[in-house]
């Protein structure tokens, strides 16, 4: 792939490592390609980070065919820099494309795109305990137009952002609202798929359980409002007597990176992983009879995020005392062990950047 | 409200009102409006038509936060413009806004900002049979972030485009496939609302259907998979044994001003009107013992679109011998001359833009 680069003439202070936060300091550059029928990808180039200008009539604004990934860039103790499996970021972006019919960026030119843009502003690549490099890219329909279809054209941008530790304070339990009134996900939708309109839909239970005193919300299925399938914006696990469940990947819960890694390791480890439908009526009879031992969320912002409570209708259950598991933290210490470079990465999941 | 005009110093040429299609030519001007939480709603303009400048991590872009509207505005036998319910408008915008935790535009406010657009370039209504001035409100999320959070800044805008009559050659029945694959709605999720996830999501149908000769596609309900809930974009109706029957506004499916309005005109008219659950089961029985007497699909941009066929796993069912049926036609007729002020508009409907 040719990628076209154009310089910044001045470039931006960094931001304090030690206060980086979430999505709040953008980097000098960004990733920018695009996408027509005649042409296929084309124009692929760095430029500096700034404005796109945009139709009032473009579609994305109000059809919302628009799809993005998450994924980070970690440097190692040497001061080297390395992705977690961005091929299969870039798969999962194939598949959210799809559905929205959009069209895809083949997996090695999305991973070209992604080590090109990190190599361009290594620096900018924090080295600070728990810090690391927040990759996001998307895609949205750039066709100006009001009728409803597939769009004629299309932008793939990869934008970047130094991110801190997700836990300043270490990874503390959090109290989770059972969502019954609202719905994520439905068979023959988009939830296992990164596409804006989910996050979009979700709010609304964020807003209620924040309400509600709760941090989070645990998603039901949409049909039987009954199994469990997600927490947030993250897949979710419970260790019950001894054993992993999570449910499965049926076309309404997104296919985690985090969640897929865990599950090797677990296995790996000799735990039996149940990728099955688990009823919130089971989940709670085990938080009251003692056999729910561990349950957290997993997703590449926080890892892995222990729940200590959850809340469904008038009844609540804790959770290992609402302290952290012994298995969440291993799990916690060995996938960023493996993703900071202090752990041997022997599943080959690492990649460097050069 | 205080609405600036910023005066644009080139006007376009207009275009042939013979050939306007949809949503091909946009006007002079367009209205914009910002909200923050400090200010609420504030610098009303009207400004000339053209592109916004738009941050990469604008949070529309990752996380859909959008809705929209669609209206028209008439230009009457005497000249004069009018708007049909704009009201209805205002207020469901405010429920799609509610949903997707945006906030709303005061109804007084949204009318007030469509007259005001629409009297800035009343050159623009059209004047030929069966054209009118779309107009599209729509709102998005302005701010620059990447948590999935309800956004601290958002904008109105709204723009119009002057459309021809929607069938070129007169309203012509249609081929429609039952979608058994893809839903479109749940309840619990956004199928009642104008957001963009749910158009972003509904494509996929949309170019099934059209890989199967068919133009449209019914949807089901995401639940049982059984119940007949929209056509396309369109609310739709069913005349079986002389009464009509049509969803019921239950969450899932749009609660359509020319839904409404129809409902209106079939009860005075003495017509059983039925807001329930239709089987897709019944609807083909229906079709196979010749109760199915009419189908027709209602919006605001066709009126009514009449349904000749449709196509369910291996089966298959002709309305009305592929002709559009007398009363589709009639209510066509009725409802499109009281908003072109060639009948009397008994109910009050119609609000002069003056």
């Amino acid at each position: 792939m040719d990628i076209r680069f154009e310089k910044r003439e001045h470039l931006q202070e960094k931001p304090d490592q030690k206060n980086l936060g979430f999505g709040k300091h953008f980097t000098d550059y960004m990733f920018v390609m695009d996408w027509d029928k005649e042409q296929g990808w084309h124009d692929a180039a760095i430029v500096p980070y700034g404005g796109i200008p945009m139709d009032p009539a473009t579609m994305v604004l109000h059809y919302a065919q628009e799809t993005f990934e998450g994924m980070k860039a970690y440097r190692t103790a040497e001061g080297k820099i390395q992705l977690f499996r961005p091929e299969m970021n870039a798969r999962r972006m194939i598949k959210s494309n799809e559905r929205l019919c959009m069209p895809g960026v083949p997996e090695e030119m999305f991973v070209e795109a992604v080590k090109a843009l990190v190599k361009a502003q290594e620096d900018w690549v924090p080295s600070e305990p728990g810090t690391s490099l927040y990759i996001r890219p998307f895609m949205f329909a750039t066709e100006a137009s009001l009728g409803v279809h597939m769009a004629k054209s299309y932008k793939f941008v990869i934008i970047t952002t130094p991110v801190g530790a997700y836990y300043a304070e270490g990874i503390n339990p959090v109290k989770i609202l059972v969502e019954d009134e609202y719905v994520r996900a439905v068979k023959g939708g988009t939830g296992f798929t990164k596409c804006g309109g989910n996050y979009a839909s979700s709010i609304a239970g964020q807003v209620k359980a924040e309400k509600m005193g709760c941090t989070q919300v645990l998603w039901l299925d949409g049909v039987h409002r009954k199994y469990v399938e997600e927490v947030g914006t993250m897949n979710i696990m419970f260790k019950i007597a001894g054993e992993i469940y999570t449910a499965p990947l049926e076309g309404t819960v997104l296919p985690g990176v985090t969640r897929d890694s865990l599950i090797h390791i677990l296995r790996d480890w000799g735990y039996k992983v149940n990728e099955t439908h688990l009823s919130i009526d089971d989940l709670m009879k085990a938080g009251h009879d003692g056999t729910l031992e561990e349950a957290f969320g997993t997703g590449t912002a926080a890892v892995v995020s222990p729940v200590g409570e959850f809340v469904y209708k008038d009844d609540s259950v804790i959770v290992n005392d609402f302290k952290i598991g012994e298995l969440t933290q291993k799990l916690y210490d060995t996938l960023t062990g493996i993703q900071w470079g202090k752990l041997e990465d022997k599943y080959g999941w690492t990649t460097p950047v050069e």
